[in-house]
């Protein structure tokens, strides 16, 4: 590519760190940042060190909160024998959104690729064992992704879930299969809620 | 959706003014660089002020440029008798990966769009106009993509260009109709550049 200035070049590079971004992408956000909307840039900037600054992990579920415990955990209406586990603040933000649920939260940080040498304790796999051993959760609800790498996580968590002693139940397979939670329809998440097994 | 704490759509509101992104991807974005890789999140709000900082306007092209002439204006092998007008750094960037041109560029921002209020102005054409007659360019081609809104660019400049005695050619149609400049394919510009008319 062309002599570009490298200032320019690191901000290509950091854009296409962004899921979903690949260098075409990222070039074009850099020329578009840079030439039309120096303002936007500015913005951009400032929104990530604030948001980096003042959103930290809720100490219970893992979500994003600003406050040490996050709006849904602290909400004492929330059934806490209920605990569902979603690999990201994504996920959690669609079951919400299905107004279906009632019970808490664990957000892991995404779920097991063993080709990518991502485990059980890099997604927090330990820390929802303790969080599950509380006293109060009866049922984990596994809502993990149905792709191969979610039903895997979904797998080796019931194992050990089940091991404990505790209740442990997936989502109902009205979630059509190798989709990402996220993209599917409120319709389908809120049936394959109640189904769930 | 549910309670997402203010920096938190703040950030999700910056990244939707990313070209290309729209409120999913941009809620995607944002939790990804929250829950899993904050480094990178820093690493673009600072890659971001750097450039911002540090990238301006080539006060001859008007192109990106880290010093107040940009590499290929300040390059006396460049041919200063052709000047190519493109709607962007995206388009110069692509004309240059062709290895076909030798002259100078003039970078518009952006390309005419009535029904948005964009005009002949907000463009450059009127810097254009200027750089374009300073005695030494000979001929301006019109590189601005050909959907009915570069048409429209090309028709309006050549229009001004020639009523300056200047002469004015346009890449040739060997560019497909309808895409934009940036993702045409090299071997396509290279030949639409020879056969400008
Ligand atoms: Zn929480
Ligand atoms: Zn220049």
């Amino acid at each position: 590519m062309n002599a570009p200035a490298s200032h320019l070049d690191a901000l290509i590079d950091a854009l296409r760190r962004l899921p979903g971004v690949g260098v075409k992408s990222a070039q074009r956000m850099a020329y578009h940042l840079l030439q039309h909307d120096r303002a936007s840039a500015q913005r951009l900037a400032s929104a990530l060190q604030a948001a980096a600054e003042h959103v930290q992990h809720c100490r219970r579920c893992h979500g994003l909160s600003e406050t040490p415990l996050c709006g849904i955990c602290a909400d004492p209406e929330r059934d806490a024998r209920q605990l569902c586990v979603v690999e990201g603040p994504a996920d959690l933000a669609a079951l919400e959104r299905t107004g279906s649920y009632r019970g808490l939260y664990f957000v892991l940080k995404g779920r097991l690729s063993p080709l990518d040498g991502v485990g059980a304790r890099d997604i927090g796999a330990t820390e929802l064992l303790e969080r599950a051993a509380d006293g109060q959760v009866q049922e984990v609800i596994l809502a993990t992704s149905f792709t191969a790498e979610g039903e895997a996580t979904a797998h080796v968590l019931a194992q050990a879930l089940k091991a404990r002693g505790l209740q442990v139940t997936r989502l109902a397979r009205g979630v059509p299969a190798g989709s990402e939670l996220e993209y599917v329809d409120l319709s389908t998440i809120a049936h394959a809620l109640v189904d769930r097994r």
